[in-house]
């Protein structure tokens, strides 16, 4: 196997530099893997490069020594400064399969997707190339302002269905829905608001993680 | 030596895809060439880095064959990705030293500089960190609206006098001032809308070059 892959995605954070606020983001970070985060993604589409790269490294010293990777969306240069451990593209970001070469094999490369046939795409790419896919949004957001129309809880089972690979489950989750996210199939559920704009992040991500500890229960099981 | 260092930077387009217009950017670069443009850098500060990647392959396109260096503004991993010949950063972008790390010793590295004292920063960094330095705006422009105060002459021969790298002046020049510019001892000037806004480049840019052909006139020489 090569390098932290496969990730374990159970409950991955998706960085909110704004919904964070005064407490900053390295801080909100440092509560939520203490809370249960498993993954974290930098995302900041405000900053410069240059800020962006010194908030990567800020998380990283975060959760150093916890074995929660830090994935780096869609600033491929910031991720590779930083020797982050993946990347996170868009449909409209760097070509994956290029970056997949510059990244080299041992990084995590994830892919937003917001349909079935974009799933099927990506998993038609050489096996390697991704490592993961994040579906969303399952419900309209105010975070990701240009995010395509909401899936549901339908939609993203088609797109799990659509996919070999593993897929989170993006977009206005919370812990009053997390378990029937959680129940469509899906590797794991991925929130920003739930957890950076809460006044307890520790506490919001422990409400977040599944209830069994074997993870998502399998479909048909207790809503 | 190393890769295709130094660059001769005699005159030194930085596109500009409005100006450009319906022309499209590729071709207008073309013309350029045509017309003596001795080094290109493609800026797009609204482009998607996926957008800016295909633009940076159409101008490796265009100017193919002719030895004239494609660098690319600020976009580490688009450089990266389309091999283009070097990087041209700012101050706030990603810092010199650690995307030189990135890049490697055959790649061109610019930064720009708008004080004495960011000249002397820059040529203090370890040997073959920069490349050269853009220095400027010379007078205001509209191309650039987030550019320091003008240097004038006098601030542009305070910087070259600064700097032990070669220096290319920026910021509003044009045909009729030129002249005077590379009497300052540069060593090019860079022209955003002076070339990316006639409506013939290749003339635009003929106009723009030294007119005596062993390079910048001596300080005191005729006006």
């Amino acid at each position: 196997m090569r390098g932290p892959r496969p990730a374990d995605l159970t409950l991955y954070l998706v960085t909110d530099t704004h919904l964070a606020g005064a407490r900053g983001v390295p801080d909100v970070v440092r509560a939520a893997v203490a809370g249960g985060v498993s993954a974290v993604q930098v995302r900041d589409k405000d900053a410069s490069r240059r800020e962006l790269l010194a908030l990567v490294r800020a998380v990283q010293d975060a959760v150093a020594g916890t074995g929660v990777p830090v994935l780096v969306d869609d600033a491929v240069d910031v991720a590779l400064l930083a020797g982050a451990d993946g990347v996170h593209l868009g449909q409209d970001d760097l070509p994956v399969q290029e970056v997949r070469a510059l990244l080299g094999p041992d990084k995590l490369l994830g892919l937003s997707v917001s349909t079935p046939g974009q799933a099927r795409a990506a998993c038609a790419l050489p096996p390697g190339t991704v490592d993961h896919l994040g579906a969303g949004p399952v419900w309209s957001t105010a975070t990701k302002p240009d995010a395509a129309a909401p899936l549901g809880l339908d939609g993203l089972r088609e797109v799990v269905a659509a996919s070999a690979l593993p897929v989170v489950a993006i977009g206005g989750i919370g812990a009053a829905d997390a378990e029937a996210v959680r129940a469509t199939g899906v590797a794991g559920i991925c929130v920003v608001s739930a957890v950076c704009a809460a006044p307890d992040p520790a506490a919001a991500a422990r409400a977040l993680l599944p209830t069994s500890p074997a993870g998502p229960s399998a479909p048909g099981g207790t809503p």
